[in-house]
């Protein structure tokens, strides 16, 4: 595991530490090798005696598999001599996201260094691409924002049941997404007892989301994307409305069966209100629709831990795919409520 | 002041003891008859000798303004009986709200006791009926919701900028929206850490909002209002989005000149995100305006304290516009930040 | 299992659903009766099947094991026919603490009905009492303050090493402690954003705390107790204070010693400040210690998560050895960060 | 203005910017130069036109007076200088809180710079040196935790009643009070939801609160000082022990007469439990008193807001007494609760 001295990386190793089948070698960092990984994270003492080390792209890639939970840039640089020497990649940042290189050096402000892996990467959400992720050597995991984003309109989607032209997302996570960064607008006297929207002009996860639902639509789709900030440390809430164009279909159903056989997608009862809590340290995605006031306007309410199904979770699944494990193996411990 | 011994009370409270042209004569509660106000309000040591009375009527209607911080249905049972006796009154709740009795009942449960009342009272939104309010009798204080989403759509809707069958307005509030109520729903353990929608098939401010808005459309517009429960103490912040009709406008402009008197209404700056702490305690609403990626939908971010321009303050405002005051007197702390 | 629909009540049945040797049989609520369990508690989604049913005598007295979770008044009136019937029951509430009756009125207002029951059960702090708890047909589970405070002062009592006429406990919790009931001085609007102690002139933990004591002691212990309420969900911290009467030990390695074979009392190194989120969600008591200044006072920090050792963790490790099964089993997920 | 980009200064413009009496010149910052102050700081829009200005001596001279809310070290720099050219100075730091250069630098880790300058300044507790600090030139702005303690203790302490080498002061604190500077510490994610004890081996406001207490004793009092991060923005509870030495005094009434005439310390009736939440934003210390179970030890309860009269607050009250102003003038808000 590359970096890991961030929030996505304290919980992919809460996570592994408990995972009957894998056994971790080494959690990389610059700034704190040398030090037991449960003195930075006190929830880990006595769950693992590792201690963090410099990266060593030798011994990484000596490895079955890596994570990165790493800054945005990182993953690329080392990805394709880890590959060559034979370890397959999960990465937890965005450097495998988008599949045009120029897309992304749009949004993430430097060329990417490595396209030729980039064009072999498999986007991770098991609900969409479960097959390529058995097969895939790089696993981009999606973003938390993306995961809540489409998993609440992919029905919608595949069914062409909405005017994809005028897709509206409102979303509001805690800040634990911001990072564990020193940074001021993510102190508790900034971000506590505070709500705001942020990025309105354009979010990077924007590009992402736009890039999943078209190619679902096989045309591209119009998203209007407000990210914002709420007071609590884990969890997102999208509140997703679109217009319908069919006004016969039965949503719920259509939900639910999409859904069935999916272990981490929970469809709730019609009129159902989800709440973050209900999958605070959990890998679900519970949503629930509403059309109000029997209007044209669809709404679909979805949430997840940003930390859990929008990151580490998720990433834990697709390895589980990857190695052949059960899917929802180290991934069944309820949420944690209250 | 019958009622107060909710949130918008204890604000109306705060306010009140320090405007300078206010006697605070009684404030009246059956259930603390008898209790020193500091007593459950220790904010309030060394600024009032008050105790709460039982309600008098004939006390009561002997005062120049009565103010009611009442559950709703109790104003519309007193108001007759206040006015003959020469006081005038302003309802915090929403018993005068709605202009049409059979829609009152439709969303309160219960018939309206004075229609008669309820046809020359004033909708209390100074930004919109200013000089009705300094006549008024009777002033039906605006919802917490209603006075973000309108004073946010208000320029676009006057201009007929947008298309007005679609609009959406995603709003966040504060926990002290539920009120100072024993209720399972609003405790610490149930609303913090936790983010979620509710009352989406409908709230009992659809039709107040719907209502405003049609007035000022002169025709009926479509809105999708979705409610949500932030964890957090004060604060609404409202999300909006329409559909432009008309590319050409320059909409900041717009609104900073349709709101250049106004005393309370702060336009920030083009691209900003106002932030609900920013007018935590104030009477003021601010206001930014966003078109995302240059694209057809305007986004309009508008931010109260829901206890004062959301309650107690634009009572206090609407106070000294019906006893010929400053329009602002009393009302010009800053917020309270961080 | 009695009760459940509290916070005590939802944590026992996040830990019972995925404990590998328990089948839980029935969750007793005469209010929610009828309710499916995931209806009231949706992190429980597709983790049980149950339905909250009224209680039955007969069928509890049926099962192996009954967990009260209950108001206080409630196990102590069911005890003795379940114990008839073949029962073995753990009652999380007060009923079974306090070994004389007279006192037990005192503190709980009411008489005592069991007293028979009472003097046969076994107070269920493991780290004290684990043999008695392995052959008891009845345990009363420790509240939740006294279990940090007895952790952290154990040692120094036991070697006599303070003066115990003169302990202090400053302790701060979170506010599940105060039940998932209505109750306006929970609500987040009144506990968020807040800090004071309460019941400073007595505190119902405060008996309790002083009979574990002072069986250790071998003789009456005096002890101040002031308890605080803290604007967070979950968590205890315990800061202790005492008078060293001799100088000469290592109190460090005192503690090490004692409490090396623990399974769920962590150590801390010297120096360090146990947070009260590196047990959230987690069967742990972290300790560590100082003496500030080098002077004669000795601090103990001591940190659990109320709900979990300090009330249905630690019930699922009294039920774990009362039965036979390892220690920790289903009590090793480690504590979720941020 | 020096300074005034952190909490301590914004919460010092707050109260200024609606002073009477005060004309605010210049607010000085050398990484915020040429920015509107109410950029920085939304809830000031409105209400000053003032922009950041980088340090200036000869113009910061020419004022009648200057706040330093600046880091450690930096008013000790600058104060000789300003002097020199008539200005007063309130330091809202604490280069002139220890009378003792070799003090001050075994704690700030630095020598003093001007020990002359030192030895004239003014403790600036108004309850112990009103009269002094009328005339002072410099006056030295106590500590929020030495605020809160030395009010709850005073009355004891002049009084001789209890054994002052034993005192313990648990103290707790919003987050605040750790400033507004990027650390990772006071993320929201990190202090949010947590609760824990820091620098119990010593933190710098404990000697600052020994040097006030021992010489109000007339000789060392012995203090254990243990404070804690409480997870909410602002506030600070002291809960003081003491172990009376004589057992017949009234303390309530003892507290009720020597703050009688104080217009900011508020003893609550006996049995009381102050919130902080009661001084939110208000430059008032509540005080509560109690003895447990009738017993030796005392307990004092006494709350502020660490930015008022832990700070911003007490300047100000500082300043209305070396200007002849009315003590309370712009200091009379009440708080905001909820």
């Amino acid at each position: 595991m590359v970096g890991g001295i961030g929030y996505t990386g304290v919980e992919l190793l809460r996570l592994l530490v408990q995972h009957p089948r894998v056994r971790l070698r080494m959690v990389t960092s610059r700034s704190e090798a040398g030090r037991p990984l449960d003195d930075l994270f006190p929830n880990l003492r006595g769950m693992t005696e590792l201690i963090f080390t410099a990266p060593d792209s030798e011994a990484l890639a000596a490895c079955d598999l890596v994570f990165f939970a790493t800054p945005n840039g990182t993953a690329m640089k080392m990805a394709p001599q880890l590959l060559a020497g034979g370890a397959r990649i999960i990465d937890l940042a965005a450097d495998f996201r988008l599949r045009d290189p120029a897309v992304w050096q749009h949004w993430y402000g430097e060329p990417h260094t490595c396209p030729e892996v980039l064009a072999g990467a498999v986007y991770g959400l098991p609900e969409l691409n479960r097959e390529a992720i058995r097969e895939a050597r790089v696993v981009a995991n999606p973003g938390c924002y993306p995961t809540a984003v489409q998993l609440g309109f992919l029905p919608l989607i595949e069914q062409g049941l909405v005017d994809h032209s005028r897709l509206i997302a409102d979303c509001k996570s805690g800040v634990s997404g911001a990072g564990r960064k020193a940074n001021v607008a993510a102190l508790l006297c900034e971000a506590g007892e505070n709500f705001k929207a942020y990025a309105v002009p354009g979010h990077r996860h924007l590009p992402e989301i736009r890039q999943g639902l078209s190619e679902v639509a096989q045309q591209p789709v119009g998203l209007t994307f407000v990210p914002h900030l709420t007071p609590m440390i884990r969890g997102i809430h999208a509140t997703l409305y679109a217009e319908r164009q069919d006004g016969t279909h039965d949503v719920q159903a259509l939900y639910e069966a999409r859904f069935r056989d999916e272990p981490f997608v929970d469809i709730m009862p019609a009129g159902s209100h989800p709440e973050t809590r209900s999958v605070r340290g959990a890998n679900h995605c519970r949503i629930a629709l509403h059309r109000p006031q029997e209007g044209g306007t669809l709404v679909v309410l979805s949430v997840i831990d940003n930390l859990v199904k929008g990151a580490a979770g998720q990433a834990l699944q697709n390895m589980n795919l990857m190695f052949g494990f059960e899917e929802t193996l180290g991934l069944t411990q309820a949420a944690l409520l209250p």
